[in-house]
């Protein structure tokens, strides 16, 4: 059977890509990173959904870097953008970017999967929405391959860890569907930025998560403060 | 002035490559890593070094991976090869190779690097003597070096994090002149793998290291339960 190293933020997406992959018949181990993240909220949402679909190894890396890492993501005196600033008009890396943030998630995801014999990494990146995270680009997936390549024993083997990204070509009312057609339980997943109790609906995150919902015309079951 | 976050174990090699850092001008961050690791006296050895230098700015970062690592440098039930063994005849990659370490220590870095604006990452792996782990090759670098020119902020704008690797075609030999030269304090080095309070003078890393120093003709002042 296989096994894929899932990386579980509890959002959407990797809710998503983790449904995908069990229904893939993959054998799981879910891996979610406690950095210091301002919506801490979001690792709670990581257990129920690795709880809801019976996952019985879900590892979460305590990963105490979020101080000295440059992002309004960990860095509580930084402004998350929202739709009523400039700089969040999508255009350009924005300040939630946290620099190198996938490529440190996948190299610990790479060592675990080296580490327990598993074939591949699920990471729920996705570039069609939002395409300005540089490490979200289907280009920069394809240099993380070949970088495994070369330096990890599987690799040396010819059989390097396989990164996985499956949404990456999937625009985010694409995810919200494939998301109901697998059932994934919508409401127990968080996606906001902010670190309040109910989801900000303001965030770049939070829009660009209910602009799929309505696209997809598939209410979102989570409690928003507002639905900016 | 150019500041450069140099990956230091507390090892001869990494204590050489940040004295070589701070002789070209560089801002040094020096970053260590709590992995797990069983030879945990090294994180002494880089504080010591680090204090040596009068780094001002010594990250240690607790990553609480070293269970899940399929490493005999991770795992005590694990034998550590010494000369004795079939297996440590250094034409394979031996039982002490930590999948992806090395990749993630520069993710790591590469993150802090890009947070507080460093153009560099100075790592200390050598190819020479050793060429049996694959994050220490040079094909490894280049490649790991053309993923960070697309998947990060700084690639996008055309100045991604350079990954310095100083002693990459030096051997061991090489290695401990450049540190005599540079009066590196060698006393303060830890190289051995094993968990001692003295090194064990057998294992990999202890034997490869006595080697070089014998072969550059210097004494090595730390002292050994035995020289094998």
């Amino acid at each position: 059977m296989t096994q894929a190293v899932v990386l579980l933020s509890g959002g959407l997406d990797s809710s998503t890509a983790l449904a995908q992959t069990i229904e893939r018949g993959c054998e799981i181990v879910a891996l979610t990173f406690s950095y210091g993240q301002r919506h801490r909220k979001e690792l709670g949402s990581a257990k129920k959904i690795a709880d809801h679909y019976g996952v019985q190894r879900h590892i979460t890396v305590d990963l105490d870097i979020g101080k000295h890492i440059n992002s309004s993501l960990t860095q509580p005196t930084m402004h998350i953008p929202t739709g009523a600033d400039e700089q969040s008009d999508m255009s350009s890396i924005p300040s939630t970017y946290v620099p190198a943030r996938n490529i440190v998630f996948m190299s610990v995801a790479a060592a675990i999967a080296e580490s327990v014999g598993a074939d591949r990494v699920v990471i729920a990146v996705n570039s069609v929405d939002f395409s300005d995270y540089p490490d979200c680009t289907p280009r920069f997936i394809d240099a993380y391959q070949k970088m495994l390549e070369v330096g990890t024993r599987g690799g040396v083997d010819g059989r390097a860890v396989l990164i996985d990204a499956p949404l990456l070509e999937m625009s985010k009312a694409e995810i919200v569907r494939e998301a109901v057609r697998l059932g994934v339980p919508l409401e127990l997943t968080w996606s906001c930025y902010a670190g309040g109790d109910k989801a900000c609906g303001v965030c770049d995150s939070c829009r660009l998560r209910l602009k799929g919902f309505g696209e997809a015309g598939v209410d979102d079951p989570i409690e928003y403060e507002r639905r900016g």
